[in-house]
């Protein structure tokens, strides 16, 4: 197998997927340290970042590559995305230039472009990454778009495996309170692998947050084909009843979606989906707590939780860096 | 040739420019990974950057090299620029020290700094640029300071070369509209140039906004060496008939120099000097367009002319990596 | 010798800081180009840098390694340092995620972490920077904490080997005049440097800016092992006559610690404390200027010593990069 771009995990099939975990499994164990040795990734980050853009210039590094940042209106232009526009605002640059320019001079380019926030179709469609997608020719990396996140997800089906977590499980991707309105893109993508993985998929929301329902469906499918399953229910008890794997996640109202007043009432009496101890006490023995940092301490999770020994946080995070030396070696080498 | 510093393109003489050009065809057909092994770039950039931001740090990994960037404001201290001053403001930071120690980090220092916009014969001497270039021993490259962008320049030649533009044919230098002044630094660098390529040049600009006399008979005096000429007009049609080369180019009032709000008004009323395809009506068939980026998106260009045949601009991009790792080369291989 | 981790000089005795010290001239002269090949160092900096950020990459680039930066709040998210916290506010992240995570991507990781500046006996105990350390199981080095900024004292210490000043010679810390109250790291790390180094040390300070007893106590008991002396007063005279060196540093009010308001108001009438060649009529011919910039020019030290001859502060920084290419190669090589 070899792949042009890494844009959403739902591209590869669970095979590729395996075969592309296997790589990570060797380059663990047998490092190639001259394997990119002069090639050059560029960065681009219209949002902020700390795990992927640390491991992103890491695992270049590790595999004998460079690699340039480029952070949109941080010592760089801010950027337009939208077609169109008369740009006589903040905005100098447009990326219908500045993507294909930062292409020619890289041998993959890594985009991150948070979702707007604002209308929902267009986020779930992914229109904006989609744009920019078509904007580069060269191969070409998702740090995460307004619905997908597919370094996330890779890296959490290894820590799955690593975990050794049967696949016929039940994982449930629990909604937990953020002070404000977050995008769907891990949620999306952590309920896509985990349905592709197979496991018995709950998703686990308050009113006025159900995932929207093109994801829902693509979840389902991909369960369908995996022997694996997706319910969805605003009943902690029910849902947690048996889980092995918690996955905790803050997103926004998709029922108010962009409308931040309505949003914020929601969210005022949900402080309680924090997840503490408690929180398993119906759960299998073994539970554990994955997410995809950052968290908020004791807003999001207990820090009881996060510090004690159900957490697995930072293995995942330890896991991006090992994924994505994969993704690089197979779209490079 | 060898050189020690790359400011001006104005301190090469033509066959010089074109050793350099060579050198850039040579890397591109017969890369040279290891070249500059060791070699350490500083990058200073006192105002924000894309094409050379990245570009600079691709050509270095792309020659074995490395490079670091400081951003002054954005994680490093905010820089004073100015001799003889009482520090007792925002600056916490004098670059009479930090130009010294920065270049005793590396082993060629590229700096930024944009014009300051106030006093026109300063910018226009590059007064700034020159007290800073006085305090780097090392090799030097210019990033853009107040009247000069030679590697801008050194890929635009490069971008005429691979176009096979005739050097008599007619290059026309257009202002265009943009929602504030803009410093005179690429105007100045392209009609040197154009010049100095031997093109019959019109400056084409409105009435307030004739580029400085010392610009323009230093560009004369180029021309006159090379075979071209120079000239400058308001009159739009006049200007464009015949043209092979129009290079679009935003710049701020002179006759109103540092004066924002006469500035305003005068642009206020010359929104209609954006470039659209009825901008080339009377031009050379096989007419193109020029523009250094980033640009405004129908503001300055229409975007059915930068999204159509005539636009070059992101050849123009692509060529500054190109152009940039010959002169890196030159200056450190 | 070799070690773990890089946070205070006084974890190492005089022949080992005098082994890293022969370390760094090795290097110099017999420079190690690949030692570092394949290794990543992680920069961590929650406060605005120039020197460090550009030598600690410089530095691992001329040995062979590489390096990333993620700097809190510009391109990556404020992160939270408190413990047990409701993590409400504008930080994203904790460092109790945030650094085992970097450190799990890099072979060393450097951290900066400039003193809260409201509690005193916490900044001296350096709680915030033991706390970080804590959570890094890979080498660590100090980029400065509250309290400390071993890599600049040891630069010093090679400057003043450079320099051949006389281990018995006077050294005078003083205090130097500065818009706001500044942070105790580079005193009390100067202080302590120079006591190792068996200086006759005296902290030279106005009433109000005493060093805190335990930065003064720790120091005497290294001076007194080192056949050294530290003394302490706020009368010019007497302290600078027969200086060697005066190392010239600006820091907070002590007895107001974090009260903005009386350090102002003690400041206020302290402009004269700023340093120019009067201060130098007492002192030895041959006396030194050190500092360790950035530094406000005409504020705390008169530009007419800064540019004259007494001044060695570009050679300080300078060896900055020097002996962090040996600590790096301690580390990691």
């Amino acid at each position: 197998m070899n792949f042009a771009r890494f844009v959403d995990l739902a591209d590869l099939s669970v095979a590729e997927i395996r075969d592309l975990l296997a790589l990570a499994d060797r380059l663990q164990q047998h490092p190639e340290p001259r394997a990119l040795s002069g090639r050059v990734l560029g960065l681009l980050f219209l949002n902020p970042s700390l795990r992927t853009l640390a491991s992103f210039q890491a695992g270049m590094a590790r595999l004998g590559g460079s690699s340039f940042v480029i952070t949109s209106g941080h010592g760089s232009w801010a950027l337009e995305t939208r077609p169109g526009m008369r740009m006589d605002g903040m905005a100098a640059e447009h990326i219908r230039e500045a993507l294909p320019v930062l292409a020619s001079y890289c041998d993959a380019l890594g985009i991150r472009a948070f979702a707007d926030g604002r209308d929902l179709a267009a986020d779930v469609a992914d229109r904006d990454f989609r744009a920019m997608a078509a904007l580069v020719p060269t191969p070409l990396i998702n740090l995460e778009s307004a619905i997908n996140h597919p370094c996330q997800a890779l890296c959490d089906w290894k820590t799955l495996d690593e975990l050794q977590v049967p696949e016929r499980s039940r994982f449930v991707l629990s909604w937990v309170p953020h002070p404000r309105a977050l995008p769907l893109a891990v949620p999306a993508a952590a309920l896509h692998m985990a349905a592709l993985r197979g496991h018995e998929v709950v998703v686990l929301r308050p009113e006025g947050f159900a995932l929207p329902a093109a994801v829902m469906e693509r979840a389902r499918a991909a369960a369908h084909a995996s022997g694996g399953s997706v319910a969805e229910t605003a009943d902690r008890g029910t849902a947690l009843a048996g889980a092995r794997i918690v996955y905790a996640k803050e997103w926004g109202s998709t029922s108010h979606y962009g409308d931040a007043a309505r949003d914020a009432e929601l969210r005022a009496q949900l402080g309680h989906w924090q997840i503490s101890e408690a929180t398993f006490a119906a759960a299998a023995p073994d539970c554990q707590l994955m997410h995809c940092l950052p968290v908020r301490r004791n807003v999001a999770v207990a820090e009881h939780v996060l510090d004690g020994p159900r957490s697995v946080v930072l293995r995942e995070a330890h896991n991006r860096l090992v994924v994505q030396m994969a993704v690089l070696h197979r779209l490079l080498a």
